[in-house]
């Protein structure tokens, strides 16, 4: 079974780390929600407390086929100096394995060293990233093994997109149907 | 301050939840967070554990502007049968107060005799539900005091409209532009 790691650090926005994690366990896929710090609780930048699964500290990239980062600047800025995240996305990018951000979290990506030519992200989150092939007119943009996207109304899609990449065009079709998700590509 | 209520009951629909909570936070409206069966942290259809703010035994309709139900069968069949929310569901209708309710949760409304005549709802649940006035092209669907929209992809734009009653125009076009939400009317 296809294994998603999906790291929570105070701060993360909400719409797009609910979006992702529910529109993904509706495939056959497995999210595992981790704790940044540590603590079980983390509170979202909307003040929404949600209960991770287990702390960051003992997965290795050996355990997971994607992480993916959910926006909001609060967790994003944490996401971008944790030392544990920014070695996982090292890893994750060396062994060509998939990595996913959206909204601010593609600076973390940036930082990391592992954020490829073309990427999107929040509109507002482009002049902190030196990469020069940011893309404002797709919701979802793939470049090798990274898959960013824009915020949180394109965070279904975003997370329709990972069920294709790791399971294919049919589970996809199924997920998307069951979200009334039309308007996803 | 305006004030929304959101009760949480075992098996709501996690994207539907935060999308209406973390959307009309960003307005100046004030969300209460509330546990329908007394638990703090709630578990919704996907196994999202969500923390409440507290229970919703002391909540009276003179304290709220607004109840607004999140879908999933698994909570709805208790909103559709607890006590406490088809009494304030009751109590907010007959003082002429605003009630939403988002995929299945439609269904909650029309066993506390609320729904109206034109609503909208997750297309298969049309079915559990007598009223006549079912609209399937409209994302968020208004009659009265009751508005309804049909499901996780839609949550945004229901929360859009949810600050629009509530705040005006204005304060719903900042949220918009904040959310990239520019798929919502």
């Amino acid at each position: 079974m296809a294994v998603v790691l999906v790291p929570l650090a105070t701060g993360f926005e909400e719409i797009e780390a609910i979006s992702i994690i529910d529109t993904i366990r509706r495939s056959s896929i497995n999210v595992i929600v981790a704790s940044v710090d540590g603590n079980e609780d983390v509170r979202g930048a909307h003040g929404i407390i949600i209960k991770t699964d287990k702390s960051i500290k003992n997965i290795s990239a050996d355990d997971i086929d994607m992480i993916v980062l959910p926006g909001g600047w609060g967790g994003t800025k944490i996401l971008a100096t944790d030392e544990k995240v920014q070695s996982l996305l090292k890893e994750m990018d060396a062994k060509g394995k998939q990595i996913g951000a959206i909204c601010a979290a593609p600076y973390a990506l940036e930082k990391a060293g592992v954020l490829k030519e073309k990427f999107t992200c929040y509109p507002s989150v482009k002049e902190d990233i030196e990469n020069t092939g940011y893309d404002a007119t797709k919701k979802v943009v793939s470049d090798k093994n990274i898959l960013t996207s824009q915020g949180p109304a394109t965070a279904i899609c975003f997370g329709l997109e990972i069920v294709k990449i790791l399971l294919g065009e049919e589970a996809k079709e199924k997920v998307k149907t069951g979200l009334l998700a039309d308007s996803c590509e």
